[in-house]
């Protein structure tokens, strides 16, 4: 899915092509392990993933880093709250795999804001979803066991494992790898 | 500040009058302690707060109940993970003091994403501000000492202490109140 199709399915069939799109985009093949967005950088694109998986992770003070995302193909993603403040990034963004993405500069975006309907649809949507995540995160950080978020994930994903190792996917669910390996062979058994 | 002049100062000058507004307003007094959105109900609208103070808490199995936010005159607030999936709420959103509220169906607006720039507009500006809170709130919760985030909230709200009890305060920073009042006593000194 491009984000043209992207924009048809979620917020406007009537976009017809490209053209009509009041920003830019800028495509690029980027390598495994490649770093997208760094620490202290501050984020002047919104990303679309084309092809390939993205992670996020956050280091705060005085804590190990922590994965606090995966993102999957056809999804956007980057520092939202830089992009959003202009203030140095507190996560770190590599790729994943080998990836391809799409790049819209943050002043095409926010300079539409002000008379684009497409440009506001978008990034409402996006942010709705966006925030309906870590909430979604935050409460089943809380509420829900380990081997119950592992079969989340696996059921919204479920070639999660052949791309992610298993000690990322265990630094994502908040545990020790070796829990994880517990929890893999009672669900295997 | 009206809704029309929120709309107009934060994202859209050329609005004239609130007949260029997609959505209907409804505007209602209610009394202190009443509750706008209860536990389990499903949020039919955006509110927009006239006068007074708002409490949001948060009630997870096991958890003694958390209040999570605050919200003063001239904000929008709902149970809005609710309001975007029609899931029963999980919070709890009561007025702290008297208050006038501003109410718009969640129909209206919604309805009115397909073609509008101004309801688009409005609900990217306060998805951004709510996602923005959420993740400060979260962080300050990780990386700052209890007597700083209490700082940090009398700046932002200097009347805070004469209309919000103390052992609320405490429960919003995640403190006893009798650390609450050590911290009081400390910064007055």
């Amino acid at each position: 899915m491009t984000i043209l199709e992207f924009i048809q399915k979620r917020v406007n069939p009537d976009v017809r092509n490209e053209d009509e799109l009041p920003f830019s985009i800028t495509r690029s093949s980027i390598k495994k392990n490649d770093i997208i967005t760094d620490y202290g950088e501050v984020e002047n694109e919104a990303y679309y993933l084309v092809e390939g998986i993205v992670e996020v992770s956050i280091n705060r003070s005085g804590d190990d880093e922590k994965i606090i995302d995966f993102f999957f193909a056809n999804n956007f993603f980057c520092s939202y709250a830089s992009f959003l403040t202009l203030q140095p990034s507190d996560v770190h963004i590599i790729a994943l795999t080998d990836c391809v993405i799409d790049a819209i500069p943050r002043e095409d975006l926010v300079n539409s804001y002000s008379n684009s309907l497409i440009s506001n649809q978008l990034a409402r949507y996006i942010t709705e979803q966006i925030y309906l995540k870590r909430i979604k995160r935050e409460k089943d950080l809380l509420t829900k066991p380990a081997d119950e978020r592992y079969l989340d994930v696996l059921k919204e994903e479920p070639d999660l494992l052949k791309h992610i190792p298993v000690n990322k996917v265990a630094r994502y669910l908040g545990i020790h790898p070796e829990s994880l390996s517990r929890i893999r062979k009672t669900i295997v058994s």
